[in-house]
C-alpha cells in the first residue's frame, strides 16, 4: 500500500487535557463539592493535578490495564481521575452508586477493580459492602485531611494526601490508541450488568463527533452545566468534549434539586446543560414556583428517555431555550442521534415543527443506524415502517467485558439496541418501543408505547401500560392495564372505542383491565417485567 | 495491553460520502460549469456517480496506490474524483494549473500520475505539454460527448462516457487508514515543488477537527460557497468537511470575479464562504460599485495571507459578515489556527477587538503550535517574543514525497513552517514575518514586515520592502527599499526619523534606498528573492 506521509500520533485521552491546559489555561472549572462549598479552578490547575494523581497511582502500584473504580458525583476530583487514570494507561471504572448492593459487588468484582475512589457520600455504603470486596487494595476518600471521616473501611487513603505524593512533572505516556480507557456497566432490568469497555480511540473520535454543530455544538463560548452523572457513559462524553473545546465546565456535585441547579445555571452563566427529563421536571417546577428565568441558557440537551412535548414547549416558549433531543446508550458511547431541524423544516410554523422535535433525531458522522425486521431485512426511511434499531460505528461496542454468552454484533457489526424505531425520509429516527415490549401479532408489530399514549389521552385514564398476551391464533395480542383518574368512571368498551378512533382494526387491544396502581422501579419507571409476571396467568376472554 | 471493546472501522474518505448520501441525500451541490450553465444535483447523485467513476477507473487499470492527476476548477465532477479516486484506494493528485509549464511537467512526472483528468479550460495547456508527459496513459476531459473539443491530445477519453462504463453498485473497499489519499505540491518560490501526501486518517481527523464551532463550525444550516480552489489543499479540507456535515455546497468553477461570486452568494443563499484576500478585494470592490449587499452570508473565512484591517472592517461593519481569520499551509492540511474571540474578548469594544482579529488565531484540537528561537528553545506566550513557528499534530506532514534531502520534522515531529510569529497570553498567534525575511542583528531578530508597515504609514511612501544586508559587526542589518507616492518628496533622513518614533534604537534601519518600482511575482506578491538579488552588491554607507 502507498502510505500517506502524515505524522502518526495515537489518539490519546491525555492529549485532550494537554490541549486545554495549553490553549485554555484560565478557563474555569466550577464544582459544587460534597463537603459543601463551591470550588473553582481552571484547566491549568486540573492538568497539573491530573498528572500528580497519575504519578501517585503509579507509585501505589497501579499499572497500565489495571482497573480503578470510582463512586463519585460530578466534580473536579472526578475529572482529575478521568484523565489521571486513563491518561496513565489504567482503566477507569465509573461505578453507578445507585445500583443495588448485590449489583455493586458484582460490577466491582467483575471489572477487577484494585482501588476504589469514593466521595464522602458513599463511604457508609462501601462500609456495608467492604467484606464482600476482598480484592480492593485501597479505598481513597475524595476529600482533604480536614474532612476525612471516621470509617470502618480498611486500607483507607485521603485523596489530597495521595495527590501530594505525585510529581506534577509526570509525562503522559503514549501507547496503542485501541487500549481500554474506561468501563461503564449497563444497568439492565434483567440479568447481570454488562461491561462496555471504551478505548482511547473511540472516546476521542466520539468527543470530536459530538462537538460539531449538528451534534452538541461545543465551543469556547459555552459554559456547560454537566448534570448527567459522570458514571453515566462519561457524562455522555462531555467529560472529554468540554476541555477539547475550551468550554467552561460547571459540575453540580450531589445537589440535583431545582433550586440548586438553577443557582449554578444563573451564577455561572451557563449556556448549555445536559440531563435526563426527570431533572428538567424538577427545574421547570422550581422555575414556575419561584418565577425565576433562564437568561443565559441557550440550549438544553435531553436524553435517556423520550422528551415529553410539554417539556419542549416549556423550555422553548416560556424560557427561550432550544431543546436538543438526543438518543444513545452505554453501548454507543452514547451519542447516536441528535435532533436539530434541517433548513427546510425551520420554515415550518412551531406547531408543525413539534412532531419532528419529538423524534430522537439524526445520526451524527461517526455512527450509522438502521431499522430491520425480524429477518434482519432493512426497512425503508418512510416514517411508517418500524423495526429493530441497530447501530454501527467508530464508538459502538463490539462486545461485553468477560462475557462470551452472546455476540451482540454478529451481523457485520450492526449492534442491536433493543429499541424499535421508525426513520422518516429526512432521516429523523423515532423510538416507538422496546423490542421486548412490542406486540407481535400475526407477523405485524404493534407498538405498546403508541397504545399507551393513546390510552392516557382519554381524560378518565391516569396511567396505562400495554403488554403482549399469548394468543392461540395471532401469537400475541395487546392487553391494556390502566389506572383510572381519581373519581373518574369509565368502562372497558368506552376505552376500546376511544382507541379504535386512531387505530387500524388489527391494532385494537383485545381487552382492558383496570387496576389501582401499576408497578414502578426505583427510578419511577414503569416496570413492565413485573407487570408481565403479574399477568402471566391472564387469558383473553375470547381465548 | 488491555484492549477496548469498541468496533474498529478504518477512517475512510469514502465513509464521508456514504454518510452524506445516506443522511443528507437531497442536500444540493450547485456548480458553475466550465461549459457555462449552472449544474444542480444532490449528494445521493454524487454518491452514485462517484461509485461509477471509481469502478470505471478500476476497469481502466488504475490500482490502489496509483496516482490520478486533475487540472480542474471547483465543480461537481472534481468532487466525484475526490471520492471516486481516493475512495477506491488510488491517490488523487490535484495539480495547480497556475504553475509554470516546467513546474507542471515536474509535478506530474514526480508524482507518477498515470491518468490526468482535465477541465476544458486546460486542454490547450496540456496539448503544449503532452510531449513531455510520456507516462500519462489517458487524458480524460471533464465534459460530456456534446462538449468534447477537437484536440491534439492522444489517448483522450470523455468523462461522461467513462463514467457510463462504471457500475453504480460498486462497493467502497476498506483498507489501512494510513494509506495515501491525495497529494498536493507546495509552490515554493525556490527549488522544485515538494509533494505533501495526505492519508485517509489525516484527512478524516482534519475534517472533524475543522468542523467544530471553534473551527469552521459547519452544519446542516450552511450553504457554502467554496471559492478556495480544490487544488489548494483540498479546498482547505472543506471538500471533505462539507458532506460530512450535510452542508449545501456551491462550486464557482472558473468565474472568480466579484459579480459572478456575488451572484452565487445571493442566489444560493450562501451562509459561509472561504477564499484568499485577493478574491474578497474583488468582491468588496463589486459591492461598493453596484450597491449590492450580502443578506444571507454570516461568516467569511479568509486565509492564505494576512487579512488587512480594512477588509475586516468592511465585512463586519458594512455587510454584517463575521470574519474568521485563518492560518495554515499545504503541510498542515491546512488548518493550523482560526481566529474566534474568547468570551472575555467579546466584551471589548470593536476598536479594541480589531488588533486581536488581525492575528491568525488559536490552535484547534488536533494540531499544536509553538514558537522557538534559533536554538529551538521554546519562547513564551507573551505576545512580544517572536520566533520560528512550528506545528505538530494528526494532520501535519512527516516528510515530502520522494524527497530525502531533508527531514522537516527532525525535532520530535515539530514541523518548521518557515514563518516567524508571536503567541499572546490568550493563545492568539500572529505571523510577523517569514523566517528567511527576518533580519538577524547581533542575536536579536527584527521583523521586516513590521518595518515595512511603519514605512508605508508615512504619507509620502507608496510601497516599501525591508531586506537584510550583511554587516561586519551585527551579521545583518535592515535596509529599506521604498517607492515614493506619485509627486511626493521625502528624504532618507525624514523616513528614518519617522521610523525612529516607534522603534528601539537597534531596530532602526541603517539606510534607505528609493526606487521607481519593486519587483513583484505573477500573483502580485512582493518578490523579495529578486530584490535580494538586485541588492546583492549593496553595502551600507558605514560598512
Amino acid at each position: 500500500m502507498f502510505q500517506g506521509l502524515m505524522q502518526h500520533h495515537p489518539l490519546m485521552i491525555s492529549s485532550i487535557l494537554e490541549f486545554a491546559e495549553r490553549w485554555y489555561p484560565n478557563v474555569e472549572v466550577v464544582s459544587r463539592t460534597t463537603e459543601g462549598p463551591i470550588h473553582r479552578y481552571n484547566y491549568q490547575q486540573m492538568g497539573r493535578r491530573a498528572r500528580c494523581i497519575a504519578d501517585a497511582l503509579a507509585k501505589l502500584g497501579i499499572e497500565p490495564g489495571d482497573r480503578v473504580g470510582t463512586l463519585a458525583w460530578n466534580g473536579y476530583r472526578h475529572m482529575e481521575l478521568y484523565f489521571g487514570v486513563s491518561g496513565s494507561g489504567a482503566v477507569l471504572h465509573t461505578v453507578n452508586p445507585r445500583l443495588f448492593a448485590e449489583q455493586l459487588i458484582y460490577v466491582i468484582d467483575h471489572a477487577g477493580d484494585k482501588v476504589i475512589f469514593t466521595d464522602l457520600t458513599f463511604v457508609p455504603l462501601l462500609e456495608g459492602l467492604a467484606d464482600q470486596l476482598p480484592n480492593i487494595e485501597h479505598f481513597v476518600i475524595m476529600t482533604d485531611r480536614e474532612n476525612m471521616p471516621q470509617t470502618k473501611l480498611k486500607n483507607v487513603l485521603c485523596y489530597e494526601e495521595l495527590l501530594e505524593q505525585g510529581d506534577e512533572n509526570y509525562q503522559w505516556p503514549e501507547f496503542d490508541e485501541t487500549a481500554a480507557s474506561s468501563i461503564c456497566y449497563t444497568s439492565g432490568t434483567t440479568g447481570n450488568p454488562k461491561g462496555v469497555v471504551y478505548s482511547h480511540r473511540s472516546s476521542l473520535i466520539h468527543a470530536l463527533g459530538a462537538s460539531v454543530p449538528n451534534g452538541l455544538g461545543l465551543s469556547g463560548n459555552d459554559s456547560i452545566l454537566l448534570v448527567v452523572p459522570q458514571f453515566h457513559v462519561n457524562s455522555w462524553g462531555v467529560t472529554y468534549a468540554a476541555p477539547m473545546n475550551g468550554c467552561k465546565l460547571v459540575l453540580p456535585g450531589p445537589a440535583m434539586d431545582g433550586a440548586s441547579i438553577h443557582q449554578l445555571l444563573d451564577e455561572e452563566k451557563c449556556t448549555l446543560s445536559l440531563a435526563v427529563p426527570t431533572i428538567w421536571m424538577m427545574l421547570t417546577g422550581f422555575l414556575r414556583e419561584s418565577g425565576a428565568t433562564l437568561p443565559h441558557m441557550k440550549r438544553v440537551v435531553i436524553g435517556g428517555s423520550a422528551v415529553p412535548e410539554a417539556m419542549i414547549r416549556s423550555f422553548e416558549q416560556d424560557y427561550d431555550v432550544s431543546v436538543i433531543h438526543a438518543w444513545g446508550m452505554t453501548e454507543t458511547s452514547p451519542l447516536g442521534t441528535l435532533n436539530f431541524l434541517m433548513p427546510h423544516l425551520q420554515d415550518l410554523d412551531y406547531e408543525a415543527q413539534l412532531p419532528i422535535k419529538l423524534k430522537q433525531g439524526k445520526s451524527v458522522f461517526g455512527i450509522d443506524i438502521r431499522i430491520v425486521d425480524d429477518e434482519n431485512k432493512v426497512l425503508p426511511h418512510d416514517g411508517v415502517a418500524f423495526g429493530k434499531l441497530q447501530a454501527r460505528g467508530h464508538w459502538v461496542t463490539s462486545g461485553y467485558f468477560n462475557d462470551d454468552s452472546q455476540d451482540p454484533v454478529a451481523d457485520d457489526n450492526w449492534f442491536d439496541t433493543g429499541d424499535v424505531a421508525t426513520i422518516d425520509h429526512d432521516g429523523y429516527m423515532m423510538i416507538t418501543d422496546r423490542t421486548k415490549d412490542v406486540i407481535k401479532s400475526g407477523g405485524e408489530w404493534i407498538s405498546s408505547i403508541e397504545l399507551e399514549n393513546m390510552a392516557v389521552g382519554h381524560s378518565a385514564i391516569a396511567e396505562a401500560a400495554v403488554i403482549a398476551i399469548p394468543h392461540p391464533k395471532w401469537d400475541e395480542r395487546p392487553l391494556v392495564v390502566a389506572v383510572k383518574e381519581k373519581g373518574a368512571t369509565i368502562e372497558k368498551q368506552e376505552l376500546l372505542d376511544h382507541l379504535a378512533t386512531g387505530l387500524a382494526k388489527w391494532q385494537i387491544p383485545n381487552d382492558v383491565v383496570f387496576v389501582d396502581e401499576l408497578p414502578h422501579g426505583a427510578t419511577g419507571k414503569l416496570n413492565k417485567l413485573q407487570l408481565r409476571l403479574d399477568f402471566s396467568d391472564y387469558q383473553f376472554p375470547d381465548a
